[in-house]
């Protein structure tokens, strides 16, 4: 980006609104992968037309755009990998309207999602998605991953929750799609998509969230294992007793103990896994729901069953469970850390094959997350300093990858796959299907200028 | 299509499978617009392979290919308007699996979407999209249209259902979309993209879908308002108070009068409207959510209350509800049939409006349908052979139509634009977002000979 181009930018930014500095640009280097890459310049945008008139520029001179949010992203997919300009969302944050009768908000892409969550709740509404990040991250991140969180065992991920959106193309043209309404099926579904597209195919300005009304309870039980075995056969058990709870976590042996000392009541040194589940709804339906479900448990499930005393120790099981990500790496300086899928029927195969595959590695692998969606994360701890290591973690990696797709499941479940994972892209999408969406990102971006790299191998 | 080509079709095809008669051809020529336009053959293919192998020597020799469910479209999109060859699916009608602990189906798009709900329901499970055809209607054909039906208040709509897709691109290639999991973040969502499509980008060979448990117990509900503006402001106030029926229907007096036969005790003469009103779930779920309705029915509504007595009634209820469309033909000869979109506090402006519309151009205009997501099915009666009466008809249309924008809605909900609609796009569409569609349709089928003249003007 030579100063002609620097200089255009400042136009049409205004003042105090392109960085420069390299403590600016370091700023937004990195993201949650660890990984860092200085862009040549950050764009504070306030407005669409200013990030229409930063894509025709960069059309024009072929320069890299980067659109970021928070920086939480875990493959890489705000990283100004090969340089050139990231456009921050930092001053677009505003929610522009909440229509509470409607349940729809509307809201810029630098908007907090935990932000947002407290807004709606003040109208007796709920955002679902809640990715573990979400007092940090914003919805434009979100949106562009797809993110998902705890909640989506019940109800769903960020698709299932933006309905429309203003989105500028990279050659500058500003879109509309979608509805504001629960339906509509009008011309190609572009929101859709748009989200979990990983920035790739156009830049978010404004989004159209759907809302949910607030459950007035909740109710948290935490259930210890002596058996990992057992604890990950309990998980389609449950929901196919047709119990559907809100949240159906699970932590083995390793995550446990990397959170240990952030629980007051932590749990006895030889559990082997935990489930952390969760029921909302009106008063009324969670008792009877936590009432079905205790009495299933102690039918079923060969565990101990502890409800949660009070707000106090629910808040601080959340706690540690939203921090095993940074926690772990108390356990070793570096993670390779994946959100595969597998259906739910298979995560006992998948816990047993990675306790054989850490075995044979010799590699500390742990797992931990969704259960109730069968969205695993593997965190594959290692320390990148010593080369021979560091070749088994990948080694580890790819037959995760392998074994995961033998199982019926897949690559990603709501990190997409950025940089970390795109060299294994085709190990899940066939290439006549690849092609397809090569052609897709080329009608969108001739010019390939839009968060170049991601994605594809 | 000359006869060599006929002739490479029946090599690909085999035997008794490509149909030419007259006969023949005028079955496949129809759809629920009572619009008919004759193809120039039938193929009755049993593989991907033999839909690969059309689309190869369609795209090379430029004939259009117009795939077919089961006819129950109603703007149009089955309908050969340039002729060609129509594919039906009546052979490829097969449920390849129910893996009922994963809650997954597989299945090809002939297989009737009751049929499908009957299979799965013998597991204990539910399939919800339930469009008014759902005897006869496809798979196929639903995944096309999104279809949606008076579950979706609750459940969602057919997008929301389907996970992967196998299809056969225009120009022969075979691509596999999405996952056979809950969740699913990998390279673009193809499968969102190309669901709701018209088949305009790809001809599906194979489904899979997200099942739910079966909820046990259900409880069905009649309000009868003697004020049309009372029953449209109460179902934003349901909604509103937390409560979450499976079944929101609303019908005006006109549609009531249409089905008033079907019914053993139907509603007095002089009710305006009334409201359908259905909770499931577990036995106490459905009895607790009753309770809780009742009594804010009693509260709030200024309408008379009554629970089905029985199966019998409730069964007869929705007969009477399913039938609507076909019974209002005999107030009139012919209608025009829209399913617009309005936000839900909105729809008493809406109904408002069409009284309005309906006394100044002289017209029946009547209204119903999914009153909880805000889609209303809008009938404008009419005898074409008048030809004032059919100028009428298309103004109030069109009327209808930049209203319903107005109000922050959408043209359809659940029917798709097709040939009835489509010089109405753009209304709603804007020309940069309309244009990006028409590039990605030039993405799909560079030679425009899958269901050529759909959805765009």
């Amino acid at each position: 980006m030579n100063k002609s181009i620097l200089k255009e930018l400042q136009r049409i930014l205004g003042k105090n609104s392109l960085l420069t500095s390299w403590e600016d640009r370091a700023c937004s280097s990195y993201d949650a992968t660890g990984q860092s890459f200085l862009p040549d310049a950050v764009a504070l945008p306030e407005t669409t037309a200013q990030i229409a008139a930063i894509l025709r520029l960069a059309n024009e001179h072929r320069f890299p755009v980067i659109p970021r949010g928070a920086g939480s992203g875990a493959t890489g997919g705000a990283l100004p990998v090969a340089g050139g300009l990231v456009i921050s969302f930092a001053r677009m944050n505003r929610i522009l309207e909440i229509d509470a009768a409607n349940m729809i908000a509307v809201a810029e892409p630098g908007v907090i999602t935990g932000e947002l969550q407290a807004a709606v709740r003040k109208h007796g509404l709920m955002y679902p998605p809640d990715p573990a990040s979400l007092k940090f991250c914003s919805l434009g991140g979100n949106a562009a991953e797809c993110a998902g969180g705890p909640s989506a065992v019940k109800y769903g991920v960020t698709r299932d929750y933006i309905i429309g959106l203003e989105a500028v193309l990279p050659t500058g043209e500003i879109i509309k799609t979608g509805v504001r309404t629960e339906k509509g099926v009008v011309g190609y579904d572009l929101t859709r998509l748009l989200v979990g597209s990983e920035g790739t195919l156009a830049v978010f300005t404004k989004l159209i969230l759907r809302l949910l009304p607030l459950p007035e309870a909740k109710s948290t039980f935490l259930l210890t294992f002596a058996s990992l075995a057992e604890a990950t056969k309990l998980v389609a058990e449950i929901l196919a007793a047709g119990l559907l709870p809100c949240t159906l976590e699970f932590m083995d042996k390793t995550a446990i103990a990397a959170v240990r000392s952030r629980l007051s009541s932590p749990p006895p040194e030889d559990v082997a896994a935990l489930l952390l589940v969760e029921f909302d709804g009106t008063a009324d339906e969670v008792a009877r729901q936590a009432g079905r479900f205790a009495a299933f448990v102690r039918q079923k499930g060969n565990c101990a069953l502890r409800q949660a005393a009070d707000e106090q120790e629910t808040a601080e099981l959340w706690q540690a469970r939203r921090s095993i990500s940074p926690a772990v790496l108390s356990l070793r300086p570096h993670k390779i850390a994946e959100d595969v899928v597998v259906p739910r029927t298979k995560i006992p195969e998948l816990v047993a094959f990675l306790e054989l595959l850490a075995a044979e590695l010799n590699l500390l692998i742990l797992s931990f997350g969704h259960a109730g969606d069968g969205n695993m994360h593997v965190n594959i701890m290692l320390d990148k300093s010593k080369a021979e290591e560091a070749r088994r973690g990948l080694e580890a990696k790819e037959r995760l990858f392998r074994f995961v797709l033998s199982l019926g499941g897949t690559l990603s479940g709501e990190h997409g796959i950025g940089i970390t994972k795109s060299a294994f892209l085709p190990l899940e999408i066939d290439p006549p299907t690849l092609c397809l969406m090569r052609r897709l990102k080329q009608v969108f971006d001739p010019n390939g200028i839009l968060n170049p790299e991601k994605i594809f191998p």
